[in-house]
């Protein structure tokens, strides 16, 4: 846990934020069953009540009663029972005395706390539930069925508006998940030669991850196909000639966030194709990069990092014509169908529970939810200084894309699907730093993760 | 997968053994969200689903109507957006093919076929919901409030009547697992080493399960503190003179659970009295094994393996008094306060999710389910060839059942308080092996790992 002080100046300042009046409700998470109601997944504790209480312990909810000016913790004491099987461990009183909130009391007593708000017409102010165990409780508490639930937006954008400005002591959590996550992305590089299974690689990251008692903040993504953006498949053998893509970060054990990716090849060198390819997306990440600062809006530099991607693959004959008319036309996203990068935190998508629209947009300048390419873009809003980002372009050659949009002879004025089609199984690359941003520019976070076709052809070498 | 046989034939015993009429309602499981939508914990199929249906596909349902003897599975076939993030994967119709099952329907459809088993006031059997998520689906579903699901006990005992007796084809998966988690056990005895941390422990067994291509079938219980039962906490550092108990199993790819403990020194001998109570346990784990045979109750050989443990005991000083005596009245429970094992199969506690009282015990024999001890014991019924069964007596050193115990001067003319306090903190001994019963007697499954403390001493004096 961070200090009491940081506990009680982040709820002070979110009951000065907020632009309302009532309860505000967060509910904790609970530990999920598997496969029986005692074999449960490991526990991840809520990102907001980490934020606002930092406790990590399951089945806890908490108030701020803005009306009363009061905080509560809802939780139970362990059971002489429950002692027994599991230990003595610190107790919630102690625990929320760390969050700095003296007022403690059993689970039980909040469906009775929320109904006197209810009875008195006073407001009540709750998060979109993610977790189905978390929409059966609210549903319960709030007396409203599931799908009748209504977030508060006056909550949602409070917290946002402050979760969104990372603390120093933030960036230095975020900063050791790096140190950690740089091990593994090293680790894979090595271990990537013919023969080894994508399994093995992927259990051989989480277990750096585990064993310096972090856990992996997302199922990695380790690939010969990396044109599958999402792929979780991993029993692929690596073979010789392909390119390994590896998307994969950590979180540290309060719960802070990194998501790297780099691209390599299977061999110890890139071949001539991957190499001028892989430098499309390296010259496209550090154009992104350099444009980075705060007040330029996200979607300016997503756009940024099209037009570079465009330029390389028309000078390498992929596309062709002029790159900002393809850009505008949307032809590059036969290559890059996603969106440049997102917040990163307490999440790796931060606060994507809250909803994209208030974490990675405006009112005033909403999310374009239609057009390919853009409608995948989680973050478009102007920067501040103290965001948190991921920079991600990345090359994807999809077969069913290509397919599909040959047959459509789709944006054909900008695309060579002659040469296209003998590329259809290459696979994808991407590269992807964190990044802070600063109200001069910005920062790389974490340790300098080797990037260029150089440094990693000089790194393999050695194994 | 198993052969498509394989679940037409299972299937089929099902439909013929279960005494009842109308609809058959299987829920599979669904990706269940971490900390945002996206990011999600591992997938885990229902086991009932993967033993009847075998599908690893999230969001799919089945129904097998008895009255009008179909069966269907309702789900959906990746859309184009979905291939072009996840990838083309084997259609949902080749893998319900593989399944035998020929009918697939969307799984908006589901609604409209069980409301039209609802309006023609047909029968609907559904299994007790684990998961929050088909708490609300099923709800939803058969028009019920969630506190008012009903589940189908002519279906879990026709299932359970099934699943407990396990085909040769599964004693084959058990022992692949069980090869697996034989590597897993020698590595934790290998790296146990004063200064190194459980959690380091806990990451290397995770390497071999991930390299192996498995998943861990439980959180690993890896800890110095043997005496907590349920010991998940892993952030205590090993030190000389401690015993290090791992309990650590995996599971296949098809979804089939190992589940075994040992308890070794963190150095590379065991001391006087490490070796002494740790011979107890063994003796007592010895004794019951040899008692296992079908149309013996499990219950008597938990009373077996619990008087040999108060025996050994009283040899050693921390009890005094008869043992057959000392167990009739519960004394033993000071230091094996669980049960002695539990079914395996598909899930490491084999059908939990289904109801202990159908699993482990029977309506003319039910569980005890106040006494200290006895409430703990998850299998009490008579054995059966083909049951799959964990032994796993113990010695558990509980600080607060010393002190309360000591205080009330429970059990007192059976415990040696002025011993037992000396031992407070010396932690706890499980020993535990996964046994099928067979009609003459037991066979132990996977390969023999190392148990004495001569074969442990030995072990660990190579590293």
């Amino acid at each position: 846990m961070f200090s009491r002080d940081t506990y009680i100046q982040r709820r002070a300042t979110l009951v000065k934020n907020i632009e309302t009046k009532g309860l505000l409700l967060f509910l904790g998470n609970i530990e999920n069953p598997v496969n029986f109601e005692d074999n449960t997944y490991r526990f991840r504790q809520d990102s907001t009540f980490l934020y606002y209480f930092g406790i990590q312990q399951p089945y806890l909810a908490a108030v701020i009663d803005l009306d009363e000016n009061k905080t509560i913790i809802f939780g139970d004491e362990m059971s002489i029972d429950a002692i027994v099987w599991m230990g003595r461990q610190e107790t919630l009183k102690e625990k929320c005395d760390k969050a700095g909130v003296v007022e403690v009391r059993s689970k039980d007593e909040l469906g009775n706390y929320v109904k006197g708000v209810l009875n008195a017409k006073r407001q009540i102010h709750y998060l979109p539930p993610y977790q189905s165990s978390n929409k059966i409780q609210l549903s319960k508490l709030v007396q409203l069925p599931i799908d009748q639930l209504k977030p508060s937006v006056a909550m949602i954008e409070a917290i946002v508006k402050q979760r969104e400005i990372k603390e120093a002591q933030e960036i230095v959590e975020i900063e050791k998940a790096l140190e950690v996550t740089n091990q593994m992305h090293l680790m894979a590089m090595r271990m990537a030669k013919p023969g080894v299974k994508e399994y093995e690689v992927v259990s051989a990251i989480q277990h750096i991850a585990g064993s310096n008692n972090c856990e992996l903040a997302y199922p990695s993504i380790v690939t010969i196909n990396g044109g599958i953006l999402h792929n979780h498949y991993k029993m692929n053998t690596l073979t010789s000639g392909r390119l390994l893509l590896n998307d994969s970060g950590c979180e540290t054990p309060m719960g802070y966030a990194s998501d790297l990716t780099r691209t390599f090849p299977v061999d110890k060198t890139f071949t001539p194709e991957q190499r001028d390819l892989y430098n499309v997306v390296l010259n496209s990440f550090e154009g992104a990069k350099s444009a980075l600062k705060e007040g330029v809006r996200y979607k300016d530099v997503h756009l940024i990092a099209c037009e570079l991607l465009a330029q390389g693959l028309i000078d390498l004959g992929f596309m062709k014509g002029n790159a900002q008319d393809a850009v505008a036309n949307h032809a590059h996203t036969m290559f890059f169908q996603c969106g440049l990068g997102h917040m990163m935190g307490l999440d790796v998508h931060d606060m994507e529970d809250l909803g994209e629209q208030y974490v990675g947009y405006t009112v005033a300048d909403p999310k374009n939810k239609t057009q390919f390419g853009m409608k995948s873009l989680r973050l478009g809003k102007e920067l501040k200084a103290g965001h948190v980002i991921t920079v991600e372009p990345g090359i994807y050659f999809i077969p069913e894309l290509i397919e599909m949009w040959g047959a459509e002879k789709k944006y054909e004025e900008f695309i060579n699907y002659e040469k296209v089609r003998q590329f259809a199984h290459f696979g994808g690359i991407r590269i992807e730093d964190d990044i802070q941003i600063t109200s001069s520019g910005y920062k790389v976070l974490g340790p300098d993760l080797i990037k260029t076709v150089e440094e990693i052809e000089d790194y393999k070498k050695q194994f």
